[in-house]
């Protein structure tokens, strides 16, 4: 057995939007979040950051195509289970479907999908609100 | 360095509703997903699992507590980022504030919060609908 952990409630930092986005490019993997016939939804994918956008890539037919021009929301997270150290980023934006060729190719390349099946669609999110935080110990 | 990981496009899986939500009794962590001023939302938590219902505790003020009496949305999933192997659940229920003195002093022992402050409020999500997915190798 290790250390006992410290698991006490954390203090919750609020996060600069730069270090949020900084954050962000740390994890490959986050969810969409977005209305379905008037449901709230959720779809998990993994993600490059460009710049400061997210990219996903999706299937034809996939809920999340119904969102393109509309906002929706990205939120990552990284919070150990036993410690309950880590941070939360939520973002929103619009979601748009990325059609020149040469931005598609160039992110198939840099973007592989973890699930199986053919992904026809580039997705980006531009982040025009960024919010999260961080769990941190007391001094 | 270990042995190099197979990050292969993983196959898709159909969990069944009972492994979804024996699934979730294994992590103590999620995303209450809703709407909030037409906008969706997310709020990480960590919950418990009574019988199937999932609880977590929130506090005063907070955005989740509008939608007492409404369908959201939970996720939760466990996906390692190196081999691309997990799973995700998603299920959708009515958010019921838990009022009876007895149930809520049995939640708080029950259910600690991981974010330090006074959380006032105990809401169950009983899962109307359950969905989940595994991301499992090619045999």
């Amino acid at each position: 057995m290790g250390p006992p952990v410290d698991s006490e409630p954390r203090q919750l930092r609020q996060l600069t939007k730069a270090e949020s986005l900084q954050l962000l490019t740390e994890v490959s993997f986050g969810r969409v979040i977005f209305t379905q016939n008037t449901m709230p939804a959720v779809r998990p994918v993994n993600h490059i950051i460009d710049d400061v956008a997210v990219i996903f890539r999706t299937h034809l037919g996939a809920a999340v195509l119904t969102t393109i021009g509309m906002i929706v929301t990205y939120q990552a997270d990284a919070i150990d289970p036993d410690s309950h150290l880590g941070w939360s980023v939520i973002l929103h934006g619009y979601a748009h479907a990325i059609t020149d060729p040469d931005t598609v190719a160039r992110y198939e390349q840099l973007l592989r999908p973890w699930v199986r099946g053919e992904m026809t669609h580039v997705i980006r999110i531009y982040p025009e609100i960024v919010t999260g935080f961080e769990l941190v110990k007391d001094e």
